[in-house]
């Protein structure tokens, strides 16, 4: 954003608080999350979810399901990996998990787009920010993993739920979610499973090619 | 739900862990939120947000903000009300703030709701949840009145940047908007001269009737 939107209003009859206006207009910027559309469709197969309601949905997983992670994890640190490990998106775009041409560029994109919007912060929140989203990416912490697994596990669920609406489109087969999934075991060994027996009944129904 | 989608998968050889399968039943009904529309437009004012894009904005919002709080906040507790403050809506449905036929029926139909959706959940995190929306909705804790302050900031800062679209479709006034957020500064004296601001900037925009 070339123009900050709150920093000229009135804030006591002077300029409104800095750090506040820097903020809120982070905070009004993420509203673009509500529209980048992913490729898993609702429950009902209605229509396709948005980031903010994706991130919305794996924050409800975080505060739920921590009793399943591998390992003692840090529920406030995994929600917050959560909220908002998907935000780059609002100039990097939703990177369809099986187009093999995107991912190709996908981490340069997502790089810029990081310096762009975590800056928008005061100094000490952007640096907090972006400390979380490297730590989700890397995928070493016991937190980044099971925040990962659950970003995993929730469009399974969903696919499930409506029919392999989605998979069916994309003639998905069962080889590729194994391998777009060869680390969900890492966070959570029971959600893994629960994965594997939808993956199966999905591949039964011929949802999913064998 | 009289089904338990869940519940039947091949788990292990067996059935699925109980207590899992209840997590997801939760999880899986949650999806619903999704689908309930609010009155206030995006940001863009390109369409009207639903719950869970609410409800994430909100939580992004407890992350960054506790330092504006009256007073010190249990950040885990303001963010897991802010996820769940509205889940009851999906069997209640959205009441519009300035309805005040819907509104003398909201808390019955509220109530209901509660008592079916946490219920999906094991016990202990049925408790849990029904305990953290009763204590948003009694506003009297230093983090039920900080959550309860931010479900007010969001709207308004929406409202602000649609160009009042909200405001003027329903020709609220000023004085609507101002008893609405009588207890906004309870959770944040900052945050509500913030409102302050806006809503004086919007009034003179005639985007609120003085």
């Amino acid at each position: 954003m070339s123009n900050i939107h709150f920093a000229n209003l009135n804030w006591h009859g002077g300029r409104m608080s800095n750090r506040l206006a820097k903020q809120m207009e982070f905070i009004l910027e993420l509203d673009k999350l509500k529209k980048i559309q992913r490729q898993t469709y609702l429950a009902d197969a209605s229509r396709k979810e948005n980031d903010a309601e994706h991130s919305w949905h794996l924050a409800i997983m975080a505060m739920l399901l921590g009793e399943h992670a591998n390992e003692t994890c840090d529920v406030l640190k995994v929600i917050k990996m959560v909220l908002i490990h998907d935000v780059i998106e609002i100039d990097a775009g939703d990177t369809y998990a099986y187009d093999m041409k995107e991912i190709k560029t996908k981490k340069d994109r997502e790089e810029k787009a990081a310096d762009r919007l975590f800056h928008l912060l005061p100094s000490d929140q952007a640096g907090e920010m972006r400390k979380l989203w490297d730590e989700f990416e890397a995928m070493e912490t016991m937190e980044a993993k099971f925040a990962n697994t659950l970003d995993k596990v929730q469009p399974i669920m969903l696919n499930d739920a409506s029919g392999g609406l989605s998979w069916k489109e994309h003639n998905i087969k069962k080889e590729q979610v194994l391998k777009r999934n060869e680390h969900t075991a890492l966070g959570s060994k029971d959600l893994w499973e629960f994965c594997s027996c939808i993956i199966e009944k999905n591949v039964k129904l011929e949802n999913l090619k064998d």
